[in-house]
């Protein structure tokens, strides 16, 4: 089988390819308030009454009629009697937060007053609406609060709460075949090493984490050797996906069949991009469902991960965008890129300097265990020299 | 009861002073590998083995003795038989990750040969280790890979599992004690709007939500009136956790007791900071829990937790500084802020400019939930102008 690699397609080419082939899912659910954290909003939000609901004491202090008070200041101040409901010439303690009776409509300061005996000093004129939070002043009865697509943080929660509401309707959480190949890989549950030629599957893990630290859930499958039947077969059963990620088989050697089966069953839109690592990556889709075909190279992997799994991920269920954590720092090295390839370089940050991670090549996973993140160099761009300033995208 | 704020703490100070008497948790745990991501290494990770633990080949093609290649070129090729393990002139077929055979010590790029009929015709010449990924290149037994506190990303799960390594000890997640106080909450189960001067409980929900975000497990308590007793029951009852937040009740209104009953079975370390909102911040200790006291306007609690809560959270629960995700933008209005006072000013991020939000106070929560992020004022600075630079921290 295998495919052959003609010519490399740009990354933001081939991101834009597959992002444009892709429908997001319109499958929602209603789940408890509590949950939804960094959920996405399948429906917009309107207050359903007014926030607050009545009018709110915005101070400590006394409620009274602010035509009561005319006249009063420190050198001649008015005595109030204290009733429930401010009344006839009388005021209210309040608090913050507190009601304001219906008779009032203005709070005098607790600085600006004085208990004497039975009775308050006020010292102070108000005018009217002074430190009265009005009805809806929050949020008003109607008003569109969020819209749909509004990824769910806690302090918008607390907004949707204090509404009354306690269940919201969320997007499902795209789900993500995760499917690792390879007739060298073997199931981690292996408890002895394994013999010379197999290696642990660790690929597939990795994705699956990704997937589910930005929004997914992830299915972890079998590993299926080399054999475009099996791969064929891999594939078929998880079209009930949102999405589907394989793991290695998608060079152009004679055990990779991956491309060319995604290929058989659907279409794929690009194999092989100006990548580096991760030039092997092979994007396509299968009816609705989009398949990215991860380079083996663990290094590769991750990085064809961050810049086409993500952004088909985010797409699919419908999440937005949210930048990198981007530091900004002075390289402390040199480092070298391939013209005409986005090269993802590995630093290493210590105190502002992003020094270049010397490494034999993709295959080295522990490279990234101590890389703080990357350095993403343009097509365009050769390199960046010692003492150049750039920015390290953290990976997180 | 009531105490009375001073003067105020500057936040750096204020900072220094919480995060100085605190201990970060000792206690551990060992879990599965695949749920990791996230946690905190509490031991460090030595290399069990080598990785590879056998010569690998780093490319598809033919193992051969690189003795047995000298003078090989496209115009001089040499003939091959092929065999198992590549003895006595003979080569065997590799792909990339194979083992190389014990005979051999280099591999010949597949393009560089030819098979014609049993034989495969070698046509360059290959010093010895070339394309041969040695045992250990990526890890070497016994070498140091990840230190304790280390925070473990996904890639790194994928190196530990890479060593055979199913499960790993990490520190226990911080539990945090929520309590929410105030005699005007009532619970968010309430089906109807409750009566004039009540609201929902949305506070405790936001921090508790917060709590979960930033790596510690929330307790959700019960809501506590404005009763010292009460208060000191519900503290009392929460120091089998790791730290305590309180909501509300921190200000110098007589209903505000929390700092001084803090004070009374611990010890308040500042109450009041410069801070803006977040003023009625109050921060102390007892025993070795770390007490954060919020203010319960929304907005000023929501600013007190990212200026203390997390920080504190942080150390506790040995969770590593993760840098903000911050937006440079340009002003499209000017902002304010008060002489002594770190500001934190909401803004709408809009296609690069920073947009001020206009609004009436800290009570009203459905600003933050229009806020992308906050530009942050240092104390002697007064504002910025329309116009200017900033960096912007997104409210995440």
């Amino acid at each position: 089988m295998g495919t052959i690699i003609k010519e490399l397609t740009k990354v933001e080419d081939a991101k834009r390819l597959i992002l444009n082939a892709i429908d997001p899912m319109v499958s929602t659910e209603t789940i408890a308030l509590i949950d939804c954290s960094d959920r996405v909003l399948a429906s917009s939000i309107t207050a359903t009454r007014n926030v607050p609901h009545y009018r709110r004491a915005a101070m400590d202090g006394y409620a009274v009629l602010s035509s009561d008070t005319i006249g009063a200041s420190v050198t001649n101040p008015i005595m109030f009697g204290v009733s429930e409901n401010a009344e006839q010439g009388t005021c209210t303690r309040v608090h913050t937060g507190s009601n304001i009776p219906e008779s009032a409509d203005a709070v005098v300061m607790i600085e600006d007053t004085a208990m004497i005996g039975d009775m308050v000093e006020i010292r102070t004129q108000v005018h009217p609406n002074r430190h009265v939070g009005r009805i809806g002043e929050d949020m008003q009865g109607g008003e569109l609060i969020f819209e749909r697509g509004h990824l769910l943080r806690p302090c918008d929660i607390a907004v949707i709460a204090s509404l009354g509401l306690n269940e919201v309707k969320v997007y499902r959480k795209p789900v993500v075949a995760v499917i690792p190949t390879g007739d060298e890989v073997v199931p981690r549950t292996t408890a002895e090493i394994p013999p010379p030629g197999k290696v642990l599957e660790t690929n597939g893990l990795m994705v699956g984490l990704y997937v589910k630290k930005w929004g997914g859930k992830a299915r972890y499958c079998d590993i299926v050797p080399d054999i475009p039947e099996l791969i064929e077969n891999a594939i078929r059963s998880s079209l009930d996906a949102d999405m589907i990620i394989l793991c290695g088989g998608t060079s152009v050697g004679e055990r990779d069949h991956v491309p060319a089966v995604v290929d058989s069953l659907g279409e794929i839109l690009v194999h092989g991009v100006g990548l580096s690592p991760g030039k092997p990556t092979a994007l396509g889709i299968i009816g609705n469902v989009p398949v990215v075909c991860m380079p083996g190279y663990p290094v590769a992997g991750l990085v064809g991960l961050f810049a086409f799994a993500r952004p088909v991920l985010r797409k699919v269920g419908n999440i937005p965008y949210i930048p990198d954590t981007i530091i900004r720092a002075r390289m402390g090295g040199k480092i070298n890129s391939k013209e005409g390839y986005l090269t993802y370089s590995r630093v290493v940050l210590d105190d502002g300097i992003a020094h270049p991670l010397m490494t034999s090549g993709s295959g080295v996973l522990s490279s990234v265990a101590k890389a703080s993140g990357f350095v993403i160099i343009p097509e365009n761009v050769e390199g960046y020299e010692e003492g150049q300033d750039v920015d390290v995208v953290l990976i997180e």
